[in-house]
C-alpha cells in the first residue's frame, strides 16, 4: 500500500491536539516508516473557533462526531472524545457500520463495551485499536499482545495511575496528609472532573480489566475488578511502611487463580527498594510475567499531550502499515467467559492499630490473630502521647480471608479503637 | 490465513530448543493468538543423537543448515546458529534465495552485514525479524519500530550485556576486585567462549547498532560504535562512586549529534538511584527517548532460554499474524548513511588519579584542569598508607575532548602515579 491513509479526528482536547501535532511536525518520518502519507482528512470538536495552538484550517470540520465516523473518504475513525457513552460510543458504532478502522484512547468505554465493540469491529473484518488507553506513553498493549505473545501469561501488575501516584509519593517527600496533596493535585489540575476515577482506583481498574483480557485471553470484565482507592491511606501508613522498608502505591495485580481471573487495583505495600517502589511522580510502570519470558518491566509517562498522542499513533501507523489484529489479541469471539475470583493468594500484610495502652492489650490481638492462623513476622509500637498506641504489624503470608476474618473480630478485643487499616504487601 | 505456518529451526543450543518447548507446551495459546498452527517441520544442529531434553522425534533432521533453508516445505526459517559468518549467513543467504521468511537471534550478524541481508530479504518481499537479537526477552525491537514509531527518536541508552551488569554488581556487592569477579563468572558459565565479546562491550555493541538503525533510520554500522570495556574498572572506583552517590555500568548510547550520529558502548556512571543505577545482576535495561513520547524505560531478562525464545517467537507469531514490516523498521534501500561522529556532547565526568603526596600536587592537577576548561564540581582525597594519595574529581559538565587532552597532559605535571582513569557521568 503506497496510497495516503486517510483519518478523521473526534475530540481535540490534549490528546487530539497531541496527534494533530505529531502528523504535521513528523510527516516525513511517519512517511518513511509507513511508505504512505498520514493524511488529517476531518476534525470534530464541540468548540469550532476556539484556538488551539495549531493550524487545523487543512482539515474539513464536522460539528458532530457522528458524521465524521460516516464520512466516505476516511479509512481511520480516530475517537479522542472520552467518556464511557454518549458521543465517545456512538460515533464508534456509525464508524464501525460505515466500514473505518477505529483507534480510541478510551479506557472506560472499552472497560465497559469491549467486548460487544470488539465482536462488531471484527465482524466487518475491521480494527478497534487502543494503545493510548493503557499507561498513557507505554508501549504495553503491544508488549502484551504481540512482545510477549509467546508466553501463557502469569500475572499482570502495575501503578497505572499517575495521579494516584504523585499524591502516595508527594505525601511521603512532604509528609503532608492524605487531604492536603489531594487539594494540590486538583490545583495542579491533575484530577479528572469526577475525583473519584483517580482516587477511587476506577481509571486504573478500566486498564487493569483490558490488561487481564489480553493477557489472559477473557472477556474483559470490569466489574469484577475489586476496587479500593486510597482515601484511607494516612501519612502515617505512609512512614510506617517506609520505616519498614516499603512504599505504598495503588497496585493492579491480575492473575489466574485456580479456574478463575482475579483482578483487583488497591493499596499494597511493595518493597521500597523494587522497581515499583521507586517509581516517583505521575509515572506508570507495568510489569508482566509470562511462563517463559519471566518479568518484564515497561516504565514511563502515563498521560499527557505527548506520551498520549505517540501512543495513538503507534496504533495508526500499524494501520497504514497494513498491521491486522484482532482487539484483544485474539478473536472477540474465542475469548472465555471467567469466573471472577477474590484474591485468595497468600501474602504478607501489614496492619496498623490503635491500641490501648494498658496492660494485656498487645496479647489480646496477638493471641487473636494466631486464632485466625496469623502468624506475625515484625511488630513495632510507637511512642504517643495519648492513651492510644499506635501498632504496626507485618505478619508472614496470609490467606486474605484471615485477614478479613480477623479484622472483623478485632473490635470484639475490646483494646483497638479506630478502624485498623489493613494492606497486603504485593510480593514482587 | 488459517493453514499451518511451518517453521525450520537451525541451531539446536539453549535458545533454539527454549523455541521447541515454547511451540511444544502454548500450542493452544499460539494458535488462539494466531488462528493457525504453528508447525515445526525439520530442525538442524551439529549432534542428532545428544538428549535436548525435548521430543524431537517429530521432526524432520538436517545435518546441514543450508538444506534445512532451502526446504520448499518450510515457510519460516529460524537461525539460532550464532556467529557473524559462516553457517548463520550461508544458511539465511539461502533461505532468502529460496524465498523463506527468516527469524534470528544473530546480533553479530545483523551488525556486520544487517543492512546487505536486509536489502537481499526485501528485495525477495520476505522478513528478516531479530527481536531477540537484542535485550533478550525485552520486547525493545518491536517497542522502537512499532510502539514509538510516532516520535522522532533522540536517544537510546541501555545496559544490554548481562554479563557486565553482573560482572560490576557483584564487584560492589562483594567487595572483590574485577579479576576475581570475572573468575567467578567464568566458572558460572555467563561467559562468551571468547570473553571479549562480552567485556570488551562488543556485544552490547552489536545490539546498540542495531537499536540505532532503528531509532535513526541509519544504515547499520558497527564499526562506527566508540567501544570500550570494563577491565579497567577497579573495585575502588566502584566504590568511590558508591560514595559520591553513583553507579558504574557499561551503558550504551546513541543520538544524534549535528548531522552525524554519536554510537558508544563504555562504562558511564549513572546516579544511584535511577531506574539505570538500580539495575542489579543479569538484566537489562533500555532507555527509549522520543520528541513526543518523553522517556521510555524497559527492563527484563537479557539472556537464557525461556526469555531469549519468547523474543523469538513473538517474531514466529508476528509472521504468522500476517504482519509484515521491513527489517530496520522503513525500507532498507531509504536508511541513510550517516557520517558517524566521536561524542561532543557535554557530560560531567568523573577521574581518578593518583598524586603524590607532597606540597602543591592537588594546585598542579586543579590548575591543569582549569587550563583545559574543566572546572571541578566536588572533590575527594582518601586516607592512604603510602605515598600516592587517591584522588577523585566530578566535574561540572565538559567536552569529552577537553578531558581527553587533560589526561594527555597529567602526567606532565610530575605529580600523577600511573593512568588516570576517567568516566562520563551519563545525563539521564
Amino acid at each position: 500500500m503506497t496510497n495516503p491513509i486517510k483519518i478523521g479526528i473526534a475530540g481535540l482536547g490534549t490528546v487530539g491536539i497531541g496527534v494533530v501535532k505529531i502528523i504535521q511536525q513528523n510527516e516525513k518520518i511517519l512517511q518513511a516508516r509507513t511508505g504512505r502519507k498520514i493524511e488529517i482528512v476531518a476534525v470534530s470538536a464541540k468548540a469550532k473557533n476556539k484556538n488551539r495552538g495549531v493550524d487545523l484550517s487543512k482539515y474539513q470540520w464536522e460539528s458532530d462526531p457522528i458524521s465524521l465516523a460516516k464520512r466516505k473518504d476516511i479509512d481511520i475513525f480516530v475517537e479522542l472524545i472520552g467518556g464511557h457513552k454518549g458521543a465517545a460510543k456512538d460515533s464508534i458504532v456509525a464508524a464501525i457500520d460505515t466500514g473505518k478502522d477505529i483507534v480510541t484512547a478510551n479506557k472506560a468505554l472499552l472497560a465497559h463495551s469491549g467486548q460487544e465493540l470488539a465482536e462488531k469491529t471484527e465482524g466487518k473484518n475491521k480494527l478497534l485499536r487502543f494503545e493510548a488507553a493503557v499507561a498513557g506513553g507505554i508501549p504495553v498493549i503491544k508488549a502484551l499482545t504481540e512482545g510477549l505473545a509467546g508466553n501463557r501469561l502469569t500475572r499482570v501488575v502495575g501503578v497505572m495511575n499517575g495521579t494516584c501516584n504523585y499524591i502516595l509519593t508527594r505525601m511521603q517527600s512532604s509528609g503532608l496528609n492524605y487531604e492536603e496533596i489531594f487539594k494540590e493535585a486538583e490545583a495542579l489540575g491533575y484530577l479528572e472532573a469526577d475525583p473519584t476515577l483517580d482516587v477511587g482506583g476506577i481509571d486504573a481498574g478500566h486498564k487493569l480489566a483490558l490488561l487481564a483480557s489480553i493477557g489472559f485471553g477473557t472477556k474483559v470484565n470490569f466489574d469484577a475488578v475489586e476496587l479500593e482507592g486510597i482515601g484511607q491511606i494516612s501519612i502515617d501508613d505512609i512512614n510506617h511502611a517506609a520505616d519498614m522498608g516499603f512504599r505504598i502505591k495503588l497496585l493492579g495485580v491480575a492473575q489466574l487463580n485456580g479456574d478463575g481471573l482475579e483482578q483487583r487495583m488497591s493499596p499494597c505495600l511493595v518493597p521500597a527498594t523494587s522497581p515499583l517502589g521507586q517509581l516517583e511522580g505521575g509515572t506508570n510502570m507495568v510489569m508482566l510475567e509470562g511462563d517463559h519470558v519471566g518479568q518484564i518491566i515497561l516504565s514511563g509517562p502515563g498521560a499527557g499531550e505527548g506520551p498520549t498522542a505517540s501512543a495513538v499513533m503507534s496504533d495508526i501507523i500499524d494501520i497504514a502499515r497494513g498491521v491486522r489484529l484482532p482487539t484483544f489479541g485474539q478473536p472477540a469471539n474465542i475469548l472465555k467467559e471467567i469466573q471472577p475470583v477474590k484474591s485468595n493468594t497468600y501474602a504478607p500484610y501489614y496492619l496498623r492499630l490503635s491500641l490501648s495502652d494498658k496492660p494485656g492489650a498487645l496479647a489480646k490481638v496477638a493471641s487473636l490473630l494466631g486464632d485466625f492462623g496469623i502468624s506475625i513476622d515484625r511488630m513495632r509500637q510507637y511512642a504517643h502521647a495519648d492513651d492510644h498506641a499506635p501498632v504496626l504489624i507485618v505478619t508472614h503470608a496470609t490467606e486474605p480471608k484471615s485477614i478479613e476474618k480477623a479484622l472483623a473480630n478485632l473490635p470484639k478485643t475490646g483494646v483497638v479503637h479506630d478502624k485498623p487499616v489493613a494492606l497486603r504487601i504485593e510480593p514482587l
